[in-house]
């Protein structure tokens, strides 16, 4: 796997995950979308379909990690070289940046009409929106689009919930090698990770929106704090680290579990 | 593949798709249908499984493009004889505009009871119905059953939606064949592209309604000009350029992508 | 493939059918039903994977026919003998009535709850009920849990929508055997007609509740008049031939096609 | 397969389903969840791809059993030793124990806030409550995030539809080593047992909430019981019994049937 292959690889596969994940929660968020409304259930489908697409198109080039919580799984279990960590995570915060920005592109028309509406707007800086109630006097009313945001803000919680469901993640992901299906990388090692990301989604989405990829929650975040939305409102740059540090450490014990008991 | 395989596959499979496809719109939106009001996920994944159906039945034949972005993006890649894109394309839209045709057999006395209950023609064209609201003035009560449309009327935005969406389903498809799935049409790479394509519903799909595809839009706004029903009102035919347009763009960007990055 | 083995897999694999779909519409139907009002989505889903289940279960014994309609499109594919259609069609009608019959053992609580409600018995024979509006002089309240009937009763335009959803059914399990997938029963194979089902459901299922099947309408339909549920009110005979004929003259259709333009 | 493997996979295995299982019912249960009321179809999807999960990570290690049913089932049968079974079962029970406690620390903070708020609380005993109404008298308010309980209290229809419903399930597990899937814990094996699951969900889920595993419903009552929430009110130690007694006859049930007609 060459240098090139692994930056082309995780771009575009990175890219490719944020926009369709970002495309979904902008889908049943904003005014004048078709899909407004259509539910938890279309959000997690949503999510798992657009980690089935990215690593789909990414497989072939650079294995389709998507995630810096993956990228050091597979490091720690010995898949990946310590020294291609730092080109697979700034091409998948690189491809974050830019599905966010496609996503804002693809739904131009809809973030204007649902941040142009005063009843909207009051309604979620004033705490009855449904995206992110507890997180309002720091996130904007469309930031939920872009990041994840706690219902409940408590770092102990917040942490532990990353730090679990990404431990599942993972420990899925490193488990492929041993369960038959060759290398890890076939269309049904890709369809069965999918699977796993609709149930965590489904199950354990709850409290934070399930960043579990620090990529997927910082690169939308520098998006939104760029992009020129109106009444956008803050970033929340003060939850930013939650959904980098617990998936980071959700992947090292499920590194580590992985080399203790499976190997 | 002989030019009888390619007429036969392409217009039985789009066939298919189109009276699944339109079947689900269908269904969820007239008067007297058991599925009334399922809602957008229901919608997603009727159009998924709709290409599953298509291209398993039609796959053996002609490969199962069922797509003339498809088409495009394969010629370009060279999978496809440019030469053959003229009889994949003209069947595409004979099978298309048969699928919409068949939509009609099949819920004929729903459209007669939709149609013909004032309520609901009132608020529809009165721009109260859920269908396709900006575009009233243009489109009949069920326009929706058979075309695309968009929900903000806007050339540059709808062209954008449809160009990125079409771009990732036809990348997705390019890069079947390096997937270790054989020759990229056993039932696995329908099955991952059916996903894909209700990943592209439930995220892109909120603008426009996703046409990605421009014989599924073109053929039946033909069936819609000219089948029999009763108030229906207009085809929208100033739309009718953008979901051929725009599936275009996107595949060809996606065959040069292809080209340049993955090859 | 023995006749013992054809009578105890079709036997047993269209009992689970048809326990697994009816338990569907028990489940969103009944009062006192953890899943009551869970909608179409989730009929179409419970329809798609008790096709999978009893597929599954069955295919190794029988080939996992579990429909006369199938058993006809194979015969005349030439896959099936024509001596063994009898045994196929005999072991699947009782296997229907067996599955209607557990469906009755798994909710008898319910079923006495809901048919006891005066409320939610004068509402469905009062033409309010949300099963089978149009067929309630002739169908009791819960027939809808057991057999199929038309939102609009139109002899016409309810064969069409059967025949037309059964030939697709069959072209699809037809072509299975060109796919790739081997003899067409393995896991992939019934994986992709579980999912056609489910396509099937959401996007024909409209205006009939979608049959295709004689022996997954008639057997439970027995299942009706024989069991001793109070106030059940009629079993709607009347009706009771379209989903055996409809499905039959769908798999010929098919069958011939198959013939013509696929081998 | 060492017994330390055995301890190993079916311990992380079953740590994994019931954290996932029991999250999607905190998910969809407790206030302060983005999941609030997602619905049944949620539920029974976050059930099955929990399966789908513990089992792809559990498979190479144990063979992912999961749950006494299908070890006793698998004894039956004979792919499992009978000096395995108590291995097997106790560490399906410690990791269930385990499961729920993680399903307790990601969702802390809105079990605190569900069962600190009068309202729920009062509305929940007093039979209004949407998780386990019949059970109210001896049930918590949040029992039915850990356990499963019945809709209506019978004992003779509740171990029906417990055994029918794991009968089910047990065959099609023991059937899956004929199906062409090699050994039967492929990635193709797991996927379709986690669609059986959901199957099983939608389809028999209504009249006890499917618990169709002991393990699954006596490990987290037994966390129940132990945990520090607050008003949690009682484990229904009652009804206990019915989900473990239930699903170990039809596992012998269904491994009756398939040592008689399909070997």
């Amino acid at each position: 796997m060459s240098s090139l292959d692994i930056f082309t690889g995780e771009t575009i596969g990175t890219a490719v995950l944020i926009l369709l994940g970002g495309g979904v929660c902008a889908a049943v968020t904003l005014k004048s979308s078709k899909a407004r409304n259509a539910g938890w259930l279309a959000i997690t489908f949503g999510w798992g379909f657009a980690v089935l697409t990215g690593a789909y198109i990414s497989a072939p080039l650079s294995g389709a990690h998507l995630n810096p919580a993956v990228t050091l799984g597979l490091a720690i279990e010995g898949g990946t070289e310590w020294s291609d960590v730092p080109l697979y995570v700034g091409s998948q915060l690189l491809g974050a940046v830019i599905g966010a920005a496609l996503v804002w592109v693809t739904y131009m028309g809809q973030f204007h009409a649902h941040l142009t509406d005063p009843e909207i707007v009051r309604a979620q800086t004033g705490h009855e929106g449904m995206v992110d109630k507890a997180a309002a006097p720091a996130a904007g009313p469309v930031l939920g689009v872009f990041s994840t945001g706690p219902e409940i803000r408590n770092v102990a919680q917040n942490m532990a919930t990353e730090i679990i469901a990404t431990a599942v993640l993972v420990l899925a992901i490193l488990t492929q090698g041993l369960n038959g299906d060759g290398d890890g990388l076939g269309v049904l090692g890709v369809m069965a990770t999918s699977f796993v990301v609709v149930g965590l989604g489904l199950s354990l989405g709850g409290p934070t929106g399930y960043a579990i990829n620090p990529a997927r929650d910082l690169g939308p975040r520098i998006a939104h704090a760029l992009l020129p939305l109106p009444n956008k409102g803050g970033s929340d740059w003060g939850y930013a680290w939650i959904p980098v540090a617990g998936p980071l450490i959700g992947a090292a014990l499920a590194g580590g579990l992985y080399k203790i008991a499976f190997v």
